[in-house]
């Protein structure tokens, strides 16, 4: 094509990218930008000096900012990849900085607390894309990120009735680049999905191993040893961030209460069926599970070998 | 060496070893017996004739026995292999047909319950050793089975104190011999720890997996599409085989519902924290479950690799 003039198609999504945080997330979208080639220039900034010379160290993007001021300077995007309980905080700090029509957007795993906070903060020239990759591992970190993290996981984006189209439309560009399937859908609804789909898996994985942890008639390690009867596959996620996960729940408390309260409600049903003997009931509920799983896999979000392809002899 | 006669640890420890059972640990033992040449001739059989056929089909030992009867003809050992509620009908067909000395054990997640139910039929001649492999995948039935399925995987022998120690030290040999660590427990205390490595943490999954299904407010589909963020993790152990589940609530009953008791108590004491927002409880819990997935890693129980190794691309 000899026309000079790019297809809006065929720009990049960013010209310069701020990335605010360098934990998994953020180290990840920083190697996934350069590989797929969707930023000018990537800066990234974490207000940790240790994590910022991780960062340096790794060669993640092309600059680390040293100051919360500096990364945002003529940044047409900036993701903040902080804890939730801490966007509120990052936005007061960049926005006399941000340039006119800044992209602010995010990667929190809540979002109905994460759009009041930053809504609090942010100046009127800057439009705001609240976003939700979910996607992870249970490790932390700057050295933790690899660009392939986001391929074929899903990217929810929840922008407000009458929000700026152009905005989202670049944003989900850039997830949609990344590798990721992007779906719009109301703050309130996602942290809902979420509370079923990730966050109360995460309290039940917590829970489980700390009462593990605690029982003084089987020793910690008996559990160890035994736990590839099932046990183990709760501790993944159980090793996820405590502080990321501490923000989740304080920031997404009515829904989660709200489905813990069902989840409560048919562990009670399924205990008195076992107190009972009432083993129609259990065949019925172990029959069903499997549909779902089936599901997962059949989409792709889920490896299909048995035990999870752990089997390496 | 120029001795004909073997020592002990260079004979196999069966002669003639009839398998019960054809479903992933049958047809795991069948497998592993032959790689580890661990008896002299392994015969199976199953009461479905479709199981029969397709134990037939796949090669699985060296002969499939068409009945009980001539299952356990002339076998030194045999191995039970189904779900604990039917052990003790299998030891009522059998018995008749056992040989002198013949040894009996088996594979029950369960062993306080299946020893009783064994006793009642098992004749006076025979030995028995109650055995718990700790290991196994999702998938279920005679293709499932892989010979490598108990290599440094646990197996618990719970004998009786009395018990016949030839019978136990030549099943423990059986189970070193397919990669196996071995170790003895009673079987009360047997019972109670797999309530907590294995049956709480299948019974929680079935439970989340069951109420997210359940759920009106979030579709099936968007539970599939977002399971990455937690809640595919735990379909895994809920798509295990419903007979067999359901078999072990029936069958250990007051340790798994002791176990769940202490369960709610520390999940009502997190719900709690959330209510109040006492971020500096939760971020505690979720700071010690860490130290547990490390032991379980660091002890070879589990893959190092973020994310179980899913990671593809």
């Amino acid at each position: 094509m000899a026309e000079a003039k790019a297809h809006p198609e065929e720009a990049l999504p960013f010209e310069r990218l701020a990335i605010i945080g360098i934990g998994l997330i953020g180290s990840s979208i920083a190697l996934a930008a350069r590989r797929f080639a969707l930023a000018r220039r990537v800066v990234l900034f974490d207000i940790s000096d240790e994590v910022r010379r991780e960062a340096r160290a790794l060669g993640l993007g092309d600059e680390i900012a040293s100051s919360f001021a500096e990364s945002v300077d003529g940044a047409d995007a900036v993701i903040i990849c902080v804890p939730v309980g801490a966007c509120g905080a990052v936005v007061a700090e960049i926005a006399p900085h941000l340039q006119q029509n800044a992209i602010v957007t995010d990667v929190g795993s809540v979002k109905g607390a994460v759009i009041k906070a930053v809504r609090e903060h942010l100046p009127a020239h800057a439009r705001f894309v609240p976003a939700h990759p979910v996607a992870g591992t249970e490790n932390s970190g700057p050295a933790a990120g690899f660009p392939s993290l986001f391929v074929n996981r899903w990217c929810i984006l929840t922008p407000p009735n009458g929000g700026d189209e152009d905005a989202t439309a670049r944003v989900r560009a850039f997830w949609e680049g990344m590798g990721a399937n992007v779906e719009l859908m109301s703050a309130d609804h996602h942290d809902l999905v979420l509370a079923v789909t990730s966050h109360l898996p995460h309290l039940i994985a917590y829970n489980i191993v700390g009462t593990a942890d605690d029982l003084q008639s089987v020793t910690q390690s008996e559990v160890i040893k035994f736990s590839a009867g099932g046990f183990r596959d709760f501790t993944r996620i159980a090793a996820s961030d405590p502080t990321m996960w501490r923000d989740v729940f304080l920031h997404n408390k009515e829904a989660v209460l709200e489905v813990l309260a069902r989840f409560n409600e048919d562990l009670s049903a399924l205990a008195r069926a076992i107190r009972w003997g009432e083993g129609d009931k259990l065949f019925e509920l172990f029959s069903r599970t499997r549909t779902i799983r089936r599901g997962i896999v059949n989409q792709g979000q889920e490896t299909a070998e048995p035990d999870f392809g752990r089997r390496k002899v």
